[in-house]
């Protein structure tokens, strides 16, 4: 299949798929093209989960989908401070986050490269991830993270047989050692390579096929590297093309008030923002300072209408609290995009449909929660 | 709807399910009755979860469903020692175990029967999922847990709110304490109450779909309680009276040879077995010793043509690790049913069709996972 090209977004060169390149050889991001019209009317009735999608996927042969159960979440309604809205369960993929569907993505075309080694950074979720879908694979995996990622994450990282790499000091400290570390295998990413949004951007499909054929008016994401926000972004794009939906979803990027270099950016109207400095938050998901692809997310942002804001870590443990009374156990990352449906709800008007997510498990987070649970 | 009634399996007796019974007045079990033959040829096309099977399930009105999008879990391929079988992730289930199908069921209807207060034992899966699902209906719920439960079980139940008793000794001690308490609430048992059987049952018709319209040969099961294979017992018969499938699969109950009640009485060809004394396991989720419907399970598998088997520690332990390393997370119960299938397919044909299922999430366990693997 040759639907799918890499394309530098700077230099415009244009490299085959076929080759295992995770950044431009002028340093800057890929992303990925592609060159014919989905078509969304012929869909196979008989596959569940994000390779129901294949035909819009860059994996060109069935023998190296790498799965482990992934997509498929259901959609729930809740009913919070007064407003009716949608959530996808994210948390209830296979090991428990949504970048379960990055890294299906990302190991599977990996392996139809014939990449034998990954390397990952991750906070938790995304190393997680990754670990689980190369072990599927029989890939050897690497993950940087920083030294204080939940106790229960690294337990699931070690039991996937990944090789795990403490590094002292903060998220972006544990992504630095990672790329330092890149050349000595395939840099997995889920901020730099373009694969793993191929994957994120079936939640924008299943969202579709879930509301009936049509786009939710109003989403609300949780934003650190953005590795959700633009994989809808580019799945609900691929939407207009086909011309399933007429228009964009606006897109409110969430982010915690300790660390929202996005919002540091809206305000001042440049990226990177000057003078900003991250301070620590609960939601350690989303803890990231240097956002490696800032600026698409904040082009993704505008392009929708939509608009960044920050929550402060009392609205993310009121969240988690009013969450849990309603029989949802999740971790303070997607507490933070529910805290943001909050913020922003008094400003959309009643008859929009709004659709956020829960991004990973409470039981990822256990330790977390209990200590909020004991100060409530 | 009058297709359900509750009935008395010693004294016969017929109750109609308006009224909140979980345990005939002769002091024996109830199991639920379903009057009218269901029909699977009519299955609404746009619902998903356990729900879709609504006309099979006693629950009359659609407001009194209570759901957080339990079912439709995935179903895996999986190679292990030299086997393929299929896997049904119920660990991906909302609160992390399959016991969110009995949950939802059993609280939906006590809604309806006016039900605001539960009371439950667990050893922490069945209590996370009914502390869910009350807290989802606004009920009050009171869960009596072995004082020895995963610490992530616990802040679990507590973010939904639930008042948790801890009491000291095994899980048989729990379930007696809270049988005792029981006159202060409804017994939202899931060994006693037969309306949990109902929602498990769902796994039977969900298996039928998944594997175009039959059922497995081989289906290869965790037994502690027995609430997964006695409502997949359930669901497979009224296929079978539905003229949907032919005959039952085979269903193998495992057990952890420390705790295997039904092992002993297997052999012994008696229920309840004598002499029989329980051990520790790390198999906390079926560390079971007395078993109500320990003469049921009994029945159902010899009904199937299958049988009870039990594995060592140590096999529970690779079976974990084997899983790790093919990149699925479980918890030690869940892994005891994929040690089982190692046990009995030398004994089957390679043609025959095997499903076991993941019946709850890894996170559940790590501290214990994490021990497993510093002595690997």
């Amino acid at each position: 299949m040759m639907n799918f090209a890499l394309m530098c977004g700077r230099c415009r060169k244009k490299i085959s798929l076929s080759q295992p390149a995770w950044r431009c050889s002028c340093g800057s991001l890929l992303d990925i093209q592609m060159e014919k019209e989905p078509d969304f009317r012929f869909l196979p009735g008989n596959r569940q989960g994000i390779w129901r999608y294949r035909a819009f996927l860059p994996v060109d042969r069935e023998e190296n989908i790498v799965s482990l159960g992934e997509g498929n979440t259901p959609l729930v309604s809740l009913d919070l401070n007064g407003r009716s809205f949608q959530v996808k369960m994210e948390q209830c993929s296979p090991t428990g986050s949504f970048k379960d569907r990055g890294a299906a993505v990302l190991i599977s075309k990996a392996k139809e490269q014939g990449i034998r080694k990954v390397v990952e950074d991750s906070s938790g979720n995304a190393g997680c991830a990754m670990a689980a879908y190369a072990a599927r694979a029989g890939m050897e995996c690497r993950v940087y993270v920083p030294e204080a990622t939940s106790p229960a994450k690294l337990v699931q990282m070690r039991a996937y047989g990944a090789q795990i790499v403490l590094v002292p000091g903060s998220r972006q400290q544990a992504a630095d050692a990672a790329l330092a570390a890149a050349g000595s295998g395939y840099y997995a990413s889920h901020s730099w390579n373009p694969l793993f949004f191929q994957g994120t951007k079936t939640i924008a499909y299943e969202l579709f096929e879930q509301l009936g054929h049509t786009a939710p008016d109003v989403l609300v994401l949780p934003a650190g590297n953005g590795t959700l926000l633009l994989g809808a972004w580019i799945g609900f794009k691929e939407l207009i093309r086909a011309g399933a939906i007429p228009r964009l979803p606006r897109i409110y990027a969430v982010q915690s008030s300790q660390c929202s270099p996005l919002l540091a950016a809206q305000i001042q109207n440049r990226w990177p923002p000057q003078d900003f400095i991250p301070k620590q938050t609960i939601a350690e998901g989303i803890a990231v300072a240097s956002p490696v692809r800032g600026c698409q997310i904040l082009d993704a942002v505008r392009e929708s209408g939509g608009e960044v804001v920050a929550v402060e870590e009392k609205e993310i443990r009121s969240a988690i609290l009013a969450l849990g009374a309603q029989g949802y156990f999740v971790e303070p990352t997607a507490a933070v995009s529910i805290a943001g449906v909050g913020r922003i709800s008094p400003a959309l008007q009643p008859e929009e449909r709004i659709v956020s997510v829960f991004s990973g498990h409470g039981l990822k987070a256990s330790n977390a929660i209990a200590a909020i649970l004991d100060e409530a």
